[in-house]
């Protein structure tokens, strides 16, 4: 398939996620901005705020192209290449502490030559991972056990190997803590002697349609607990850890901020309110504390075993 | 004079911070924590919150010296050498909008082939730089005045070269704009044909003692302005770029967190809450937009010019 195919289906892969969400909500309505990268290309920008369930998110196409940005041309080691990138990047803070945080992202990238050449490299990545604010075990199972359905039906050893990538990714390496209870995450998945262009591209179409059935099922199965003032500050703490992975951590924020990406659009992965109380450490015993202990690299969440 | 000499005077310069802060204050109470760094020293962290001016703030001060750090050794181009710094690092954050948030940092830098050996190299860093939430122009004019006189009794060329290197620092490129009225930033002062080591030091313990007088005269002059939701909603904003610059550029946070720093003691200048709001842009004509507008580099704060 053309590049072009794989960015209209990633257009229509946001619109139903925005016409689903807004559904399961029942309130909150997205917004859109169109906008254009002044080196090629451009984007739809679709955010939410203060619906029922989900106070603040983006769901987030775009489709950018042109001469590749001197950083990138660094970190992969080439010279004076065109290139093509799409995808789409979601991200949604939930009103209410008892539902998890969720983010999703699926990308397609092209290098050539020039732009009229076909014969450069193409590879697709993405993740997509999950971060309560308050651990259930359950709910971390679910999550990891559709994960791996979707990748089991294109190879066995993709749950395993994409699962401690993202261990590995979604880490706060100076809070020595994950972001959540991770997911999964790949890159520069190409073709090689198992896999064609047409079976990657497969496995990150399940992907994104698998993502919609999730977090409904999350948001519906979490969104009328009751919670007070206790579990307020708790997700305004986390919030900021967030905050902390986004700003510090993250590969796709720091490249698309260096490489002069819209500015909106990538911060709309920031929560809407954050708190840092200097040295905060919840009471042994406590959820918090349960949840603190629970942000560990290596822990199988289907079978809840260390590994 | 040796590096002991100047590591007193920094932890003095902290004592007498604090107290003096405490005292305009007249509420809040800082509290210490001691903690050691495992591969050689440690320090003293100083924080206060919920004072009746200061909403959260630290002022810390460390000492912390062994084998350098590879990364360090990387970005400086040298290898198996010592360090040892020292310094006093300050982030004030007031509860009030209309008072300004404040930052400084006075450091001693030395780096020898071995611990005993005093043939190695030196220098001192540091600045101070002014975050208003509304940017008052008497404020403004008086803060940099105040710099100018420091800089002035040590070298005319000072107050220029270091506004303009604050400019160029505290700046969050990805909003194009400066995190707020600028101040003075320097590295890496060490002695050459104009300077001695006294004389660079005579420097520093002057801008050390100028912060007291100027952050009390900024807090007794705005403490009693009076304002309400608009005014703390624009300084939840406000505090969301602070964060970003601390979290994104600030090279000090950058490297104290890749290098195995105290993050607790790194990340105490975040502010005590933040918000994020996609694409928020003040109204035109408003002093939130007035402020907004006057987030650029090379404007002399002094006569009101841009340069």
């Amino acid at each position: 398939m053309e590049k072009k195919d794989i960015a209209n289906w990633f257009q229509n892969l946001q619109k139903e996620i925005c016409q689903g969400l807004e559904k399961v909500d029942g309130l909150g309505r997205f917004i859109e901005d169109i906008w254009k990268r002044p080196g090629g290309g451009g984007g739809k920008t679709r955010t939410i705020v203060n619906g029922a369930a989900i106070e603040k998110g983006g769901v987030n196409f775009s489709e950018v192209y042109g001469k590749t940005p001197q950083k990138l041309l660094d970190t992969l080691e080439l010279v004076n290449t065109n290139f093509y990138a799409t995808g789409v990047s979601i991200v949604l803070h939930p009103s209410s502490p008892m539902v998890p945080i969720i983010h999703m992202n699926v990308r397609y990238f092209e290098m050539s030559p020039s732009s009229s050449d076909n014969s450069g490299t193409w590879w697709f990545g993405g993740g997509i991972d999950l971060t309560p604010h308050y651990i259930d075990l359950e709910d971390a199972r679910f999550f990891h056990q559709e994960l791996k359905n979707v990748c089991d039906q294109h190879h066995p050893s993709y749950y395993n190997e994409f699962k401690k990538w993202a261990d590995d990714y979604f880490y706060l390496k100076h809070r020595e803590e994950t972001r959540g209870v991770g997911g999964i995450f790949f890159d520069r998945l190409a073709n090689n002697h198992e896999f064609t262009k047409e079976t990657r591209w497969g496995f990150i179409q399940d992907l994104g349609l698998a993502f919609l059935p999730i977090y409904s099922h999350l948001i519906l199965n979490n969104r009328n607990k009751s919670f007070g003032d206790r579990q307020k500050n708790w997700q305004l703490i986390r919030r900021g850890r967030y905050a902390e992975f986004n700003l510090i951590w993250d590969k796709g924020t720091k490249f698309g901020l260096d490489t002069g990406g819209r500015t909106e659009s990538i911060l709309m992965s920031l929560p809407p309110q954050a708190e840092w109380h200097y040295n905060h450490q919840p009471e042994a015993g406590t959820p918090e504390y349960q949840t603190q202990d629970g942000l560990r690299k290596n822990i199988n969440w289907i079978d809840g075993t260390s590994v």
